[in-house]
């Protein structure tokens, strides 16, 4: 029988992706699992957008540009400019999600071999990606007690070496809920600059910050219209993961010529999907301040419980839907495969990801876990019963040091 | 400024990429072009499969599971059980289209350097999927003389050494409308067996088989099992290119593992596709019929033309909605730059695809064109009179020498 690749074996699986077994056994024995680990919100698609989609007329569903329907890039550079980033219809390529962005990131611009710094945790599937393109990932660890705060600017300086080609950051972050703002943005651009590095930034939550923060994009940063490579999706903003449409934006020629030979490649990107996505992009205001009030909510639920739970460790996160939390146990993996296999509530558990599939450091991670916030409030709080008394309970805890940080 | 990668620079552009600024000037200049270049057919996608799909309650357009929508991979294998084809839902995995397809095989089942023998003329870009992924395609030539006859598997087994992992064919055959026959994949399973390879079969074109030829997959070869993969797609098949749904299939187990891997990381293929994919496979036969039936007419409509164009080299397809054409000309390339720039005849002109894209030995397919069936049988016979009247009137003519071949 002819092998698979080598490379393949090395493929990593996703941080929960053990534990689904278990997931599967509990729902048989009728157990409801609160689901915490993925990022597939509950909240609705725009129903009007739906709506609107369903009236286009459809004969032949045929290619759109490779680099995506000009009358959809046209109004993603409006919702851009509304959102003050001045970006042309010329300066985005639409990608098969987010997902397909990085991957052609990492073969237009990188080489086998070269280097990425980012900060730890992050997004699992970034290790699949460059491990696809041979592309070495170089972390810098972040920590949970000041709520994963950005890094040093000295700290990313000291990894530079001949190979980097860039620094690849998530703002809002997942994994960790994480808020980048301007001045740690021009922080970044300053040094990119210094190195002639890329600046890739993940935008697909921007527009999720609380706390009344104000998203900075990348794509306003002054004199880095050459550095900065922007990543963005309509997956999370509009509860559209299965639509799969995504974007590279982008003000580098050169960049945006090589992305698109990658492009032409496949042809194409779903083109039910980019008129569903341009659907989204009438009266979308209306829609996204519930949504983020709505997270907002969740968030706010979430870091409640947590800050109620004796010797969790965890802080407020300031965007995305998502929080990391350190638990009082040896082993997250165990605890979280212990709630499926073992633990019950009121008839119910919960589902979470462990936290060391989010690092690249070999050790890291291990005592935590993200927490997706997808969930109503109800169901949440649900959830949050479950682990709360699960965290008494369970026979691997251990002692109490409760520290819990409050990033403001 | 950072620069872009090495390998992005050698992604090839397609055969006709060249052509389209000057098709564009055409069109601005008042002239009808009639695009005989790309596979995108003008069959209209089926009406009662969209007006289903439209109907389908849409509320969160979430992620699909990363292997496809259960239902619509149990439908899929429905069909292939209709066609013959002894194919389990598990041997499945859907994918963004045969061009994602043909990716992930790359880098599941080879590793950089590793080696595919592919027939040439082949589909372009093929050339850039191995190119991403570091694999060398080792050609054999095929021959316009004789409609491009699979090649003897002396010509195959000459070729194999410890770098081959595969042999990769398309049948029938874009670009060239070749179609191979049980027999031919008999002997190139014997081959695949007897030196432990895959045998990789794009069959995305499996519905059009011309002149009564019964197509007969690779996955019904005996004792191939854990050698045969086959990609798919609905594109060409329900003309619905747009819609970005492919597959691969096969009953090798760890394929089908390594494949999963890199689905997972991906997430998810487009949902919205899937589920008009799914409704495409009601009552398919009728509409496949009629559209095998259009591309027939239209096959006999360009071989006929062809035949009675002194000094064109052709043959009559036998599958597929494709075929090469060999010009009296010294350069295709020019000639088809001749055609948008200088020619018109009737206010009208045709592009095509030189074929010198298609081969992977340099100097081959100069004086070779594609032609793609994508048009109705009037406008088909006015691009058929733009070319013969053109090939009257070409200022760098060669002397005639007519060589017709029916391949029956």
């Amino acid at each position: 029988m002819p092998g698979i690749s080598n490379r393949a074996g090395k493929v990593p699986l996703s941080p929960f992706r053990k534990l689904v077994p278990y997931a599967d056994k509990a729902k048989e024995a009728g157990k409801k699992v609160y689901h915490l680990n993925i990022g597939q919100p509950d909240i609705l698609t725009p129903a009007s957008a739906i709506e609107q989609f369903k009236k286009i007329p459809m004969k032949v569903i045929a290619y759109s540009p490779a680099v995506g329907i000009t009358s959809y890039r046209k109004k993603l550079a409006g919702y851009y400019h509304k959102n003050g980033m001045p970006v042309d219809p010329d300066h985005i390529v639409v990608t098969t999600g987010a997902s397909e962005a990085i991957q052609m990131l990492c073969f237009s611009c990188m080489d086998n071999g070269d280097e990425l710094i980012i900060p730890e945790p992050f997004y699992a599937n970034y290790n699949g990606f460059t491990q696809i393109a041979d592309v070495k990932i170089r972390p810098i660890t972040c920590s949970i007690e000041d709520g994963f705060a950005l890094p040093s600017v000295d700290q990313f300086e000291e990894l530079i070496n001949e190979k980097t080609k860039g620094i690849f950051i998530t703002n809002p972050s997942n994994p960790t809920g994480t808020f980048y703002g301007k001045e740690e943005l021009e922080q970044l651009g300053r040094l990119v600059k210094k190195h002639d590095l890329y600046l890739i930034i993940d935008e697909v939550y921007r527009e999720f910050c609380f706390d009344g923060q104000e998203f900075f994009s990348g794509l306003n940063l002054d004199g880095l219209e050459d550095h900065v490579i922007v990543v963005d999706s309509v997956s999370k903003r509009f509860s559209a993961c299965g639509v799969r449409v995504g974007a590279i934006v982008t003000k580098n020629e050169e960049v945006l010529e090589s992305i698109t030979r990658y492009a032409k490649l496949r042809l194409s990107p779903p083109a039910l999907g980019q008129m569903l996505s341009e659907a989204m992009l009438d009266n979308e205001e209306d829609y996204l301040r519930e949504a983020k009030m709505e997270y907002d909510r969740r968030r706010m639920t979430v870091y409640r419980r947590l800050s109620a739970m004796p010797g969790v460790v965890s802080y407020k996160p300031r965007g995305a839907f998502y929080c990391f939390a350190k638990f009082p146990v040896k082993s997250a993996e165990h605890f979280c495969q212990w709630l499926l296999e073992e633990f019950e509530y009121h008839g119910a558990t919960v589902m979470l990801s462990p936290g060391e599939g989010f690092y690249a450091t070999p050790g890291l991670g291990v005592d935590e876990v993200r927490i997706a916030f997808v969930l109503n409030s109800e169901d949440l709080e649900s959830a949050m019963d479950c682990l709360e008394e699960a965290l008494k309970v369970y026979p691997g805890k251990l002692e109490e040091k409760k520290v819990l940080v409050e990033k403001i």
